[in-house]
């Protein structure tokens, strides 16, 4: 007997329309999937199957339906005939021969899931996430996501980069500051990799030029806001033999172009149910020196407490002016100070450096820059932000034998998705954050 | 001025051959590489740069060698006129206008990287990875290891799969066991993901149906072997829906075959340069009940010691023993009994489990297998294995409204790259990898 499931479902409903009445063996179809929706009526119970594909409306006997316990969310497998029909759910039903339950859901949900939206509170969607997984709103976020990647991996594999996975555990990969992950490996002090970083570096310069990885990263950040999470996907790339980080703002330019193209040619299904517009990106960004932001915040919007960097209500506000003059989504902030970056960040001039964020609808969702690739550079790099060289030993190395300019970026992959999605917290577009109070599930 | 660099090197290579005569100055161009080889004679020099698309020969003359320390590995830029040449690293050559260092490699290099192999122990590779890494037969390594990455997500993508990507830092990951690194999240004990096994399950009960994951997970096993790492990264898939493991066997199967192709396809030079052999992949791969392997070992290779499980030697003996009589690089091992297995595997009678391992070429590659889907025969299997309920609560949450029957496998991405590679020891195909002696670089 065939099994009907996703594209099949689809297959057998064109048969069953088209062919219903010359081959009517081929109408008869075994279907599986959660119970979404039941509505008993005195002659008759509409069954509403849901799989990832969709709805299906199946049609019970009342004897039928009395012999199960046919509670919402229960998985069923459902065989009989498959006959045309007018519903909400589609142009076909099932008319049920034999009911099966393969998994019996326990009458009282947590939360209901087959409403248009789900009505629930974010913190009660997290404590009951694979339930609330299920409503195709959520299902369409994750949809988009994988996507996302997709296309960042697509992209840069037809500009000739190499995917990389480097190590998480590191000893050398914190990039100074507190806000590390610790521990034990085998009597040595391990820290959990905030970034690939160093490594993805070191790829550059052990003659792999162009490199990305997909991974994951760990902040350990212990204040908890609506855009930040303690672990998080990391999309990272670094390119060698640049000239000018202008080719890495390029580079993310014709990147977020393709990702956009890429979701609204294969998920406008998504997109619609999300109510989400893709933003246009300009061929050329709009860049601002940081300095000039500062002072078209400080003269035109009175905020006057910046100083060499931006809070969130500063780039929301320099967000929204480039928006106003120039009806651009995405702005290049340029030129951060020296004191602001990380020692590997190159120098530009006595006090800025050669880096940039990007700003999405008011929130960061890049940095990135040159590097310093040349040794001695480096370690003077390193004394003037008061750091060690000798605990930077084997990054440290990397740049003695020969290192290529470089540079890269890295951009937050939940945040990215929130951001397109319209989402105020970045808790919605990771499947299980990890937050200070959340470690379950 | 062009800038030249791979692809566009063999651009302007076409361009300077064919059109050399015509417009000279088509063929004034910029190179960037690493001085790999370089030999001064009295009159010339020749100086083969190495990028990553290849080799190229530059003459220099006497002079412009004298003007600069042009050490090996050395980052230069050369500009000058590409002529048409015979020479061991191509049709053209550079005749060098100007030359200059962008990066001054040290002179005493740690380790030879311009030989026709690594003359070096593996131990001091590692120590100085960087520089191992740009030998091309390195590279070639890890061109191959994201070519099966990249095969694994576009064969389960066709395959209506969702990437997902899961949390590492867990509170219930741990499937039981000691070999779990532990840290302190904010106050609480947390885990490092020995897998996504639970996680990936969740989301196929989620709604997802069909998942995949390509992440990092952590294994605290104090022991060091050939063939294990602390860190590695799984190749994860999880499928809905499915009524036999023999469904997931064939899955493999599918899959396997397609990531070979497309490395046959796309990866001639590097697997050439490697010397490495692609297996056949039978379309039927044969199938045994461990009990049988055990059976064999014992009666025609007098191994009497396997109780449940195979030892690397009965891996490899079993192995062996099925090429001879099949042909085949590949066995599925399968019903392991349940003593032997997670508390989650679905039993198969009253002794062992609907699981398999997948050995290739004398290692296993692949655990995999049906998972419980009821609610109470998994809470009474985490009972007979000693292990509390209560430890798993969320993970048994999402089996109380409705999980689909389901299964799922993983590969370690590292160990299949070294055995297609034929490698001893699976170190040279992680870029840095973890062992109980290494945690740097």
């Amino acid at each position: 007997m065939k099994r009907m499931n996703s594209e099949e479902r689809q297959l057998v409903g064109k048969i069953s329309l088209s062919s219903e009445s010359n081959h009517e063996s081929h109408d008869e179809v075994t279907v599986m999937g959660w119970i979404h929706r039941i509505r008993k009526l005195k002659s008759v119970t509409f069954l509403i199957l849901r799989d990832r594909s969709g709805l299906l409306q199946c049609i019970l006997t009342p004897e039928q339906t009395e012999q199960h316990n046919l509670t919402l969310e229960s998985v069923v497998q459902l065989q009989g005939r498959c006959v045309p029909s007018k519903n909400d759910y589609g142009q076909i039903e099932l008319i049920a021969r034999s009911v099966k339950i393969l998994s019996q859901a326990m009458p009282e949900l947590p939360i209901q899931i087959n409403g248009a939206s789900l009505e629930v509170q974010l913190d009660t969607q997290l404590e009951h996430r694979v339930l609330a997984l299920r409503h195709p709103k959520e299902q369409a976020i994750f949809k988009i996501q994988a996507a996302i990647g997709d296309a960042f991996r697509s992209f840069l594999k037809e500009q000739d980069f190499t995917e990389i996975h480097t190590p998480k555990l590191v000893k050398e990969g914190a990039e100074g500051g507190s806000n590390v992950f610790k521990l034990d490996y085998f009597g040595e002090t391990a820290y959990l990799a905030q970034s690939p970083q160093f490594y993805k570096q070191m790829m550059v310069i052990a003659g792999m030029e162009r490199v990305f990885e997909v991974g994951s990263v760990f902040r350990a950040e212990a204040h908890s806001t609506s855009r930040h999470l303690n672990e998080y996907v990391s999309l990272d790339l670094e390119m060698g033999f640049i000239e000018h980080e202008d080719e890495l703002m390029s580079l993310e330019t014709e990147l977020l172009k393709y990702i956009f193209q890429e979701l609204s040619k294969n998920y406008k299904k998504e997109l619609e149910l999300l109510e989400a517009a893709l933003p246009d990106v300009p061929s050329d960004i709009p860049k601002l020196k940081l300095e000039e932001a500062i002072v078209i915040l400080k003269t035109q919007y009175g905020k006057t407490e910046l100083e060499g960097d931006l809070d969130p209500e500063g780039e929301k506000l320099i967000s929204n002016h480039i928006f106003k003059e120039t009806g651009s989504d995405f702005l290049f902030l340029t030129h951060y100070p020296q004191r602001k970056r990380p020692m590997y960040t190159m120098p530009c001039g006595e006090e800025e450096t050669h880096s940039f964020d990007l700003i999405f609808r008011g929130v960061e969702i890049t940095t990135g820059g040159r590097r310093i690739h040349d040794y001695q550079t480096l370690v003077s790099a390193m004394q003037r932000k008061g750091l060690d060289p000798e605990m930077y030993r084997s990054y440290l190395e990397a740049f003695k034998y020969g290192a290529p300019p470089h540079g890269g970026l890295a951009i937050g992959l939940e945040r990215l998705t929130a951001l397109l999605l319209g989402f105020s917290n970045i808790r919605r577009t990771s499947l299980f954050p990890r937050d200070g109070q959340r470690l379950m599930p």
